[in-house]
């Protein structure tokens, strides 16, 4: 089936916010084997609305509209559908009834406008939206599907996944559809597709490999329509195999995990600890530890000495090393990741200090030179960066970097094994 | 003038990317008075640029055309567009000479590719791309202009403000128009509506105001359209004056100015020094001071204590206070500003310590209770926050809260005074 996603709001076409409803929309449907053709983002006018319908209805067997109800909006998009459809509005009981009754849980009052909520055009089927007021409506006009969602994204996603999605795979069932996702990280997207030439050059006509590349990391992802009923799970299972033997020391999981996951995972599976200093990534490899729930029971904490003295004070760095070699060296990220380990007591450690930027940098040492280290009490490891000038990219970047040596050191030291493919 | 965006690219269609670029066009636009009516994503196929092109030459006088050009892309929206207009593609010799030139500096060869991408359809005028190697192409056709640009966002952004925007402005001389952005922390969007009540119902007809809330801080953005040659300049300062006196307590700062930055500036101007001992946001409150060039100034390190023992042996918190009150309890939070403020001896220092979630939760202190401290060497304050379920969510508007609590310590304590209104 061919859908048309069409969102409704001027402050998307002012770039006051970003439509993440349609990259969202576009991912559930693309599983389910529908064929996104176009987005449209309208203003919330009649003028907008009915532009919308008329390009839509006749580029497509399905037009999802997200936005434009609720009961501060003036409901312009229910309205205006209605009309174009030549429908009534008619009061629906059991929504005022549900909305009656949430107030009440809540012990407050509605008011009229929760009311003039509850007029849904004659020709409507009303979707039940568990997650706020505005109930989704389901349109059959010609062979053709309309259905119109709260803009709100949880209240999108319910009507979606229970409501919206299951009808409409019930009334165009699709050509099975299947994706694997392969996550790497430690190599760029077009060294990865060098060594993937003679994979990709063999791939069954049935199946694609896009390269998603982003600071460092580049998921793979394989996908496989069956067009003439293939086998297309064993197929990709296949396909997947290979790639991983391709690059067994790149890969870190598969799916939607994160790298901060699946290195939070290998330290579990190990029951190690770890520590971290951070000087130029300023506390945000921390935070990408900390993002991932449970993480106490691997993490210990961080030192993040921006100043000379926190490095000496906190670390133990030596005031000789610091005026010897700088801040940013390799005798002082060994020294700073020394005493996080003793500092904080854990079986590994990492330190990073570099040039942010944009300010700061010499000739010797332009802005994007960072060093890092990871030890442990039996060894000590380091890694040289040259990066780029933007000072946020190079705090991600790094931080990314960091991520990839504790798996790197995990899998070292510690006869880690690299994720298996499910 | 009425403009409509087409961004090209399968990749959005499937929800692979989200399309920033069209928000950052709109928000361009907005600013010179120029008016987006609507945004539509299509495939990268012969038929889905046909089809925008269809719909937008009827709907607006300059359609923006972003994606599928460059040298790995099969050149569809380029050949399409000349098609579309009976051009003739012919080969454009300063870009061909413009490309040979970037390689051989970079000391790199071209390829076949490169030269290919180098014709051009006839009726084009060529914008320069100080970015990238596909340039730019601006048609004028029955009074309407249509520009293609490539995806690349800092390609795109380089060919809008350089190039394309000066010569828009030139082609449809717009309305005057003029914007004021209050930044406000610390108070809800209804709170703030309710003390403006009198304010907006008294706003000028050609003055709109909009609350734009994001993670515990609204901005306020007052627009104004010269529709009979009002002086919308003294309007606005008028109106954004009354505004700021309304709310002064709440006003961190005006126009782009990030939250972090503010504190950062007020910490400079009154040459004080600062650290952070942080527990649930795992140094996600030191990475946003650090995103700010030049923070070493004024900020010397943070102590991500995650573990107990963190707490102990890094900020000297008492095991007995960790055993009687928690780690979550106003006590601790004490002991560890106090322990950070000594450590990394700086004049002002905030700690915060809490439950993230999703786990950890008791019925005393459920997931959300998140405890600050906040001192200098005479004065220590506390903060309670009660929030959500959403780890991630948690962090960022404690981080959020946090800054905020900096903020109206050195205006309280140091006489620091609110930004003027420019």
């Amino acid at each position: 089936m061919n859908v048309n996603i069409v969102t409704v709001g001027d402050e998307i076409l002012i770039g006051q916010i970003i439509d993440t409803n349609s990259a969202w929309i576009g991912q559930q449907l693309n599983l389910v084997g529908a064929n996104v053709t176009a987005i449209h983002s309208v203003s919330d006018s009649v003028e907008g609305i009915r532009n919308a319908l008329d390009t839509t209805l006749k580029q497509a067997d399905v037009v999802l509209i997200t936005g434009g109800l609720g009961p501060t909006k003036d409901d312009i998009t229910k309205k205006t559908i209605a009309d174009y459809f030549g429908a009534e509005m008619v009061f629906h009981d059991p929504t005022w009834e549900r909305i009656q009754g949430m107030f009440k849980r809540w012990g407050r009052s509605t008011t009229p406008a929760h009311k003039d909520q509850c007029f849904m055009p004659s020709n409507a089927t009303i979707l039940f939206n568990k997650m706020g007021t505005a109930p989704g409506m389901w349109f059959e006009v010609d062979g053709k599907i309309i259905v119109s969602m709260p803009g709100v994204p949880y209240e999108m996603k319910y009507l979606m996944e229970f409501e919206v999605i299951p009808k409409l795979v019930e009334f165009f069932p699709g050509k099975p559809i299947a994706h694997r996702t392969i996550l790497t990280v430690g190599e760029g997207e077009s060294r990865i597709a060098a060594r993937l030439e003679n994979i990709e050059q063999t791939l069954p006509s049935f199946m694609k490999l896009a390269y998603l590349p982003n600071l460092g990391n580049v998921r793979l992802r394989l996908s496989a329509i069956a067009e003439n009923g293939e086998d297309i799970e064993t197929a990709l299972d296949k396909v997947a195999q290979t790639i991983v033997d391709e690059l067994p020391e790149l890969i870190y999981g598969y799916g939607t995990t994160s790298l901060e996951e699946a290195v939070g995972n290998l330290l579990k599976d190990k029951s190690l600890t770890l520590s971290t200093a951070e000087s130029c990534t300023g506390g945000f490899l921390a935070h990408k530890i900390t993002k991932i729930p449970g993480c106490s029971v691997y993490y210990k904490g961080s030192v993040v000495a921006y100043a000379y003295e926190a490095k000496q004070n906190q670390l133990g760095v030596k005031k000789e090393t610091l005026e010897k070699y700088g801040a940013v060296s390799e005798e002082t990220v060994k020294e700073m990741v020394t005493g996080v380990l003793k500092t904080l007591n854990t079986d590994i450690g990492i330190s990073i200090s570099g040039i942010a930027g944009p300010g700061g940098g010499t000739p010797d040492k332009p802005v994007g030179t960072v060093w890092l280290a990871i030890a442990n009490k039996d060894h000590v490891e380091t890694l040289k960066l040259q990066i780029g000038k933007d000072r946020l990219r190079n705090i991600q970047y790094t931080a990314v970097k960091g991520l990839d040596l504790i798996r790197q050191f995990v899998l070292k030291h510690y006869s880690a094994e690299i994720p298996v493919l499910d």
